[in-house]
Formats: structure tokens, sequence, C-alpha cells
């Protein structure tokens, strides 16, 4: 087994080598590939394909392709998702469509998803059809995702399943897919990367659901990002509408007045509506809910076709992914 | 051979059935979809793919997901063109972001090259790795093309031979690889497969020349579009590239007069630049141009290795495509 620092070294090392050499001309067509892609990220998706491999397989060399694929894939619907959502900064640096313009943005991400696909294109043939329809029906799945997001905004009686639906389409699928993949290439046999895939669905809804406690209850500092930003913005997210649903009546209004008034100080709705959250349990039925998702995901790790000690590197990889535990 | 009728009904039912079938939810992802393809067109590119398919075989079916895949990947080049064009209109209707809004057109856009990419995953797997690859470049470059043009509008100094680079990234290529897929997939060798690519390239300059020349020279009536409309928007063509190339001092003067004022009227300025272009000869350049790419496309079929009636069947094919002859 290679370990987790090794592998995201040789994602970027790989990362350098397809994206900086060729794919110059024209200049604003690739220039925001390589900045999107230079401004880092913690290469999550292709370090889970490349470990999923790992488990199976002692060569890594033949997943690296579907490895770069997800990452150029997921930069690329950060870069359109950073202009729908009018994003002026990502990762503490401008977004593509600020520091260039729109158009930029929107070609360079459209020549992005077709440089995924031809990282997926090397996969061995072997596996190519398999991987090739997971990606895709991943991708489509994260467009859904993102349509629902910007849907949710303006349609009132989204209810928490469909916000679950949500970021599961939006954010989950990729990880699962990332998992199968690796592990399909890997040569784990369709149980296995079955499993694998489930395992990466469960993880992103706790990731998912754990931003979503951070915001609010997060350290600013490790977080990483202003605490309250959610509740600022009114976003639907799994603390507001649980809020939503267990208020009573006098609750509810409190809260409808500070989610329909735009005129409140920002920091005084984020008190008020931690507030409510307080009263209403949010907290801890949200950490119930995380640790639901990553009670599930030890399970399915425990059920692998793998020896204890690789079970217990994976149980040890998710570990460092789970933020309040650290 | 099945005649083209008979292709274009066959292609008309297969869209359907493909988009009418699921792809349903969100409807602000899929609808947007079906309306872009429903508007029309002439499927000319899944056309000369089973076109190319049938003269090396007599069943079709196996070539439709990838006529399919090229017909979809082509109206989402349109749908977010139209955005980066900021056009109201195609085709008489409404464009997706006039109808809709921006981020719906970015998003369903996206959603549709990937449905390219799942028609592609159809293609047998024995023709998989070569038309993915083949695909792949041909997206790839048609973002190029695309790019190419935007920085065009910006860039002085353009020749006739940027310009032609241009329009055979962003028009010519599709044509190629329609051809050449079909052809592949139908069973022909790599020499003849190369040979439709380089049919499908000279007939797609061929087209796009001539569409320049009718622009200004053209029968508004059977142009389908307002003569001239190149002359106002100061599109830096085959003709106007030429033209200031070929223009002495003093015509260079007028055409960059005409260029650089904004308030002349519309007709004073295509009356003027158009009498420019004929003192130059220009429409006589354009004409000789655009017949040399179709005498080259006739040699290319003359070439190939098929009977004399088909060769016959696919020159009268390329013929009803000439606009001037038909």
């Amino acid at each position: 087994m290679q370990s987790i620092k090794s592998i995201q070294k040789i994602i970027e090392k790989e990362l350098q080598q397809f994206f900086n050499n060729g794919y110059n001309q024209p200049a604003n067509l690739y220039e925001p590939i390589r900045y999107i892609l230079s401004i880092g990220g913690k290469r999550l998706r292709p370090t889970m394909v490349l470990l999923a491999c790992n488990l199976y397989n002692e060569n890594i060399i033949s997943a690296i392709p579907a490895a770069l694929a997800i990452e150029t894939f997921h930069n690329f619907t950060l870069l359109h998702d950073d202009i729908m959502d009018n994003s002026p900064m990502r990762r503490s640096q401008p977004t593509v469509h600020n520091k260039w313009n729109n158009n930029v943005a929107i070609l360079s991400g459209d020549a992005m998803s077709i440089l995924a696909y031809e990282l997926i294109a090397k996969v061995d043939i072997k596996y190519l059809k398999s991987v090739l329809e997971i990606f895709n029906k991943t991708a489509l799945q994260i467009c859904e995702g993102q349509q629902y997001d910007m849907d949710f905004e303006t349609t009132a009686d989204i209810t928490v399943e469909n916000y679950l639906e949500m970021i599961q389409l939006k954010t989950s699928v990729l990880l699962g897919a990332s998992f199968e993949i690796g592990a399909i290439i890997g040569g784990a046999d369709k149980t296995e990367a079955t499993k694998f895939y489930e395992l990466g669905l469960n993880l992103g809804l706790a990731f998912q659901l754990q931003d979503d406690y951070l915001d609010t209850y997060g350290d600013a500092q490790t977080f990483g990002k202003r605490i309250g930003g959610d509740i600022v913005s009114n976003k639907k997210t799994f603390m507001l509408l649980t809020a939503l649903q267990k208020a009573n009546e006098k609750q509810l209004r409190e809260l409808q007045f500070h989610l329909n008034k735009t005129m409140i100080p920002d920091e005084e709705k984020i008190i008020a509506v931690t507030n409510i959250y307080n009263t209403l349990d949010i907290p801890n039925i949200a950490l119930q809910k995380i640790d639901a998702y990553f009670d599930k995901s030890a399970q399915i790790v425990e059920s692998l076709n793998l020896t204890q000690e690789k079970k217990q590197f994976l149980a040890e990889f998710i570990q460092t992914l789970n933020g309040r535990k650290k």
C-alpha cells in the first residue's frame, strides 16, 4: 500500500504533467484551466480513486487517468458553479469569471469537461465502457444536483428529504464514483465496487452535513470561512429545514421574520437564528445525523472483502476526513 | 443504401426516443435540451455519420448512437455560443438563455454535453476507444475555434490564414469527425476513414466560406438572414480580411473609416463596403476559394474505395449541400 501522502504526491505530479504539456493555445481557453487546478483543493476525489485501486492492486498506475479525470471534472463543475452563483472568490483566490470574464469561464469550463473525457479515454480498454458509464451517470447527476440547488432558492416547502437528495446528487455521487471507479480499475469484483460506491455516498452526505454544521457551529479559524454565512444568505440547509420542521408557531414566526427581513444586521440575524437552532436542539440532531452516516460508512468498510490491515488503513483515511475529529 | 430522406427520418425518430424517455427532472435542466433540439436544424452531422456508415455497411443501426451524440454535442455548442455571443434568437426562436436565463443555459448545456457522451458510451466496444478519441479531440478543437473567434473580435492583424484555421476548428472538424466516425463504425479501414475526415473538413470550409459570401451577396429570401449582417458587425470574415489585404492605401482608409465609425446608417455601410469588395474582386476570389474546396472534396470522393454508384450517391448528397447550386 502507498501512503496517502505518496498518493497525493503522485496526483500533483501527474496533474502537472498532463496539463503542462500541450494545451497552450488559445491561452484564454487553457490558462484558466491551469489556474483553477493550481489554486489547490485537497485532491480528495483522485486520492479516493487511487486508494480504492491500491486496496486491490499494488500497481496504481492504471488508475491515474481516471483519478485525474475526476479531479478535472470536479474543478470544471466548481468553475461553472462559480459563474452561476456569482461567487467572486474560491479558496481565497479570484474565481475564473472574476479574473477573466464570464465567456472565458463558460468556454474554459466546457474545454475542461472535455479534457476530463480525454483522461477517461486513457482507461484500460478492459474497464473503459463501465468506467465511462459510471462517469457519465455521475456527471449528469451532478448537473441535476446543481439545478435542484438553484431551484430550491426560489421554491417554498423544500423538505429535509429534498435537501438530502439534492446534496447526494450535487456532491456525494462523485465521491461514490471515485471510490467505485478506483476499485473497478484495481480489479475488485462488482459487489466490492458497489460497496465502495455506497461508502463514498455516505461519506459525501456526512461531509456536507458537517459543512452545514460547521458553518454555524464551527471555529472560524479551522473552518476557513466566516461563521454564519448560511444563516445570512437564508441557505436552505439541513439545519434550517429541520428547524422549520420542528419549530412551534411562535418559533416559526420568529424564524420567518429573520428569513424575510433584509434590514437586520448580519450579526444580529446569526445570533437570533442560532438561538432558535439551540432551543430546537438542531446542533445535536445534525451531529447525530452526521454520526449516523459515519457509522454506516464504518459498517461498509467492515463488510469489505479485504484484510483487517487494509480495512484499518481505509478507516484511518476516513477518520482524517472527519473534520470534527482531526 | 438508405435514401437521405430515410436517414433523416431515422435521426428524428431516434432523437425523440432518446430524449423523450427519461431525463425529466429537474425540468429546468432537461426542458431546454429538448427545446433546442426541437427547433430544428438540418441534422446535417448525424446524416453524415449514418451516410458514411451506410456506404460500407447495409446495417446503420450501430451508428445511431454516435450520430445522435454528434448532433447533441453540436447543439450544446450552439446553446453555449448563444450565451457568449449574447444572441437573442436562433432559427427564428428565442435562444435558451433568452427564454430561460443564463444559469439555466450554462447548466443545461453542460448536461447536454454529458448526454452526448452517454450516447458515445453506447458505441460498440470494438470501436468505442477510437470513436471516443476522435470525439474528444474534435470537441476540444471546437472550443479552441470558439475561443479564437471571440479573441479575433478584439485582435488587430488577423490574417486570412488565421481565419481559415479558426473556422476549420470551429465548424469543419465536426463535419470531418461525423464522416470519419460513421465510416469507422461502418467498418471502413483507416485509410478510407481518414479520407472521410478530410472530405468533411473541406466541405466544412466550403460551407463556411459560402455562408460568408451569401451574407453579403446572397438573396435574403433564400439565405434566411438579413443580407450584410457581417458587414454591419465588422465580422472579420474571409471577405473582409481578403479586402483588407488587397486594398490600396485609399481603399484601406475608406474600409477603416467604415469599420471604425459607428454613426453611419447600416444600409449606407453595407453599400459602401460591398462596393469596395466589388472593386477588389472579392466576390470572385471568394467563389474561387469555395470552388477549390468543393473541387478538393470531389477529388476525395473519387479516390474512395467504393463502387461508382456509391461515389455518385455521395457526390449527389454533397451537391445538395452546395447552397449556390441547389
